[in-house]
């Protein structure tokens, strides 16, 4: 029996099905016998050459690097291209302005944030702050977006663990749409819907995958695929990079455990991540809070969903959510 | 070198790139070698008893049939499910309700539009409208979605040329956003925002792939996808299933030679198309204009796209036009 679920933040629709088959689609998986190096690999360690000129880097005493952040070697958008806002006959164009970076997340080819130590992942949730931290200085950027693609189905076209930061002249559609939702939600109720949304999951338990002492786990009401996740840290915040040393450390085993879980779960399958934040220009803003979002790509986006904007999710929230706190 | 492009209607912004190469990624094209006839496919002849009762017929006039509507047989929104829309706790929730129809549009296993005689593509969009127009008795209906995946990438899998029917309790956040973003435009110019792109694509001719007597085919100017292409109707309507007999005829043609060019251009890719229309319940709008959009999937949705809301077009539409003219 399915249900059509309404997301409170986006009022984005859900078709809610209740398959208990969490297969994933064929090759949508990450291999289990990637080696440690591999030579070819531009990310891997002994290639630094090839892949640019080193932005940021986190070391270990030894003088080896663990994090690596370099320009991305195809970039969407340049920080050395003018900023211009133009009018082009019916239409409106703005430059190709903005920064395109990639994090390299660690030397070894073959580790997700499962496998790595907590310090090691504190390490690259420490390079994404202080990333925005630094491209922040550019007035031209409007919003910095840090997002993983992991594996193939996911747009991932390198197994060795890295995201990417994209800083842009405009506000991402995607996160307008929610600040503009919470904020008729904060109009209405003088309350953050993020916060109202962790005490009411809390209280009902049965979509909370972790609860730590400064973030919550959940697998959303109207999650838009199986066992899609949200971290929200308990404490209203609308800037990620404003985050505090003690949440960062607990953000840090957080990932690790919620990473673990969904590798688990659905064998290593490919995945999104995405941090939603504030604009970078925006004050400490009551109504909106910022999360991560994690995406397992298990199922194709097909005419209905780009049709209609509507996700058809096969698994109930509340039994991924079961399925995961039991491993 | 790259710019953001923002679609007029919708307020997407799209990052265009200026790549020369248009080969689709591997594993999305439809294969050349199918068979006329498949004895496992459910759509063959021979299997019509597999695939449940038929909704609607067009048959040739020896009694072999031509195109059959029949249910989705793992359906997502069925009609038989009392509509209740009610709040779960903090969220809100509506029942399963709804159509979920499968529209095949030939008896052969191996052919796209651009095999069939313009008469069997007549005979197809009479079928969707007749659905629609059928359907729309059912007042719990407030959404007809018409949508086609076909390949493997666009969420596909029968290669048997098929379309599907949604019905719908509520209007797609999609379509929706169209319609908003249109009465804008509207307001401020008292003009259908469609009835002014299609003015200026055909005085401008750069993105137009075809100008018939009553449809001009475009690759929009913020395209998401490379080779996205929209079939706008130059008689301005809100309403697809109101379409005239001369109309639907010149239709048939146009489809059929719009997936012929795009086969011909990537090689037979995965595709989608969606008819966007006014919901069913509402009356002639001014500021809203049926059309189709045909979108290639040659690309993976990554984190960026889905994190942000903007698309990645690595292909000039301009380019893309000027390529698909030529075919």
């Amino acid at each position: 029996m399915s249900e059509l679920r309404k997301d409170p933040v986006t009022n984005t629709w859900v078709i809610t099905l209740n398959d208990k088959d969490f297969a994933p689609a064929p090759g949508s998986n990450i291999p289990s016998d990637l080696p440690a190096h591999d030579p070819l690999c531009p990310f891997c360690t002994g290639n630094e050459e090839k892949s640019g000129r080193e932005i940021q880097g986190v070391r270990e005493k030894s003088g080896a690097w663990k994090v690596r952040v370099i320009p991305n070697n195809k970039p969407y958008l340049k920080v050395e291209t003018q900023l211009k806002k133009q009018a082009k006959g019916f239409f409106d164009v703005i430059s190709g302005t903005g920064a395109n970076e990639v994090i390299i997340e660690t030397p070894l080819h073959n580790v997700d944030f499962d496998n790595m130590p907590q310090e090691h992942v504190l390490d690259v949730i420490n390079t994404y702050r202080d990333r925005i931290n630094d491209l922040q200085k550019d007035m031209r950027m409007e919003y910095m977006l840090i997002f993983k693609n992991r594996g193939l189905r996911a747009g991932g076209i390198n197994w060795h663990l890295h995201s990417q930061l994209m800083g842009m002249p405009v506000i991402p559609k995607k996160v307008q749409e929610e600040i503009d939702s919470a904020k008729v939600y904060f109009d209405y109720k003088s309350r953050c819907v993020y916060c109202d949304l962790i005490d009411h999951e809390i209280s009902m338990k049965e979509r909370v995958v972790k609860d730590t002492e400064f973030f919550t786990v959940i697998t959303p009401f109207a999650s838009q695929a199986c066992f899609e996740m949200w971290i929200i840290p308990k404490k209203h915040s609308c800037h990620f990079h404003k985050l505090e040393t003690a949440q960062a450390k607990d953000l840090a085993l957080v990932l690790k455990d919620t990473i673990g879980r969904l590798n688990r779960a659905l064998n290593r399958p490919s995945y999104n991540y995405m941090i939603h934040t504030a604009p970078i220009k925006a004050p400490d803003l009551g109504h909106y809070h910022w999360h991560i979002e994690i995406l397992p790509r298990v199922k194709s986006i097909a005419g209905f969903e780009w049709g209609s904007g509507f996700y058809i999710n096969p698994t109930l929230p509340e039994e991924a959510a079961a399925y995961l706190r039991g491993l």
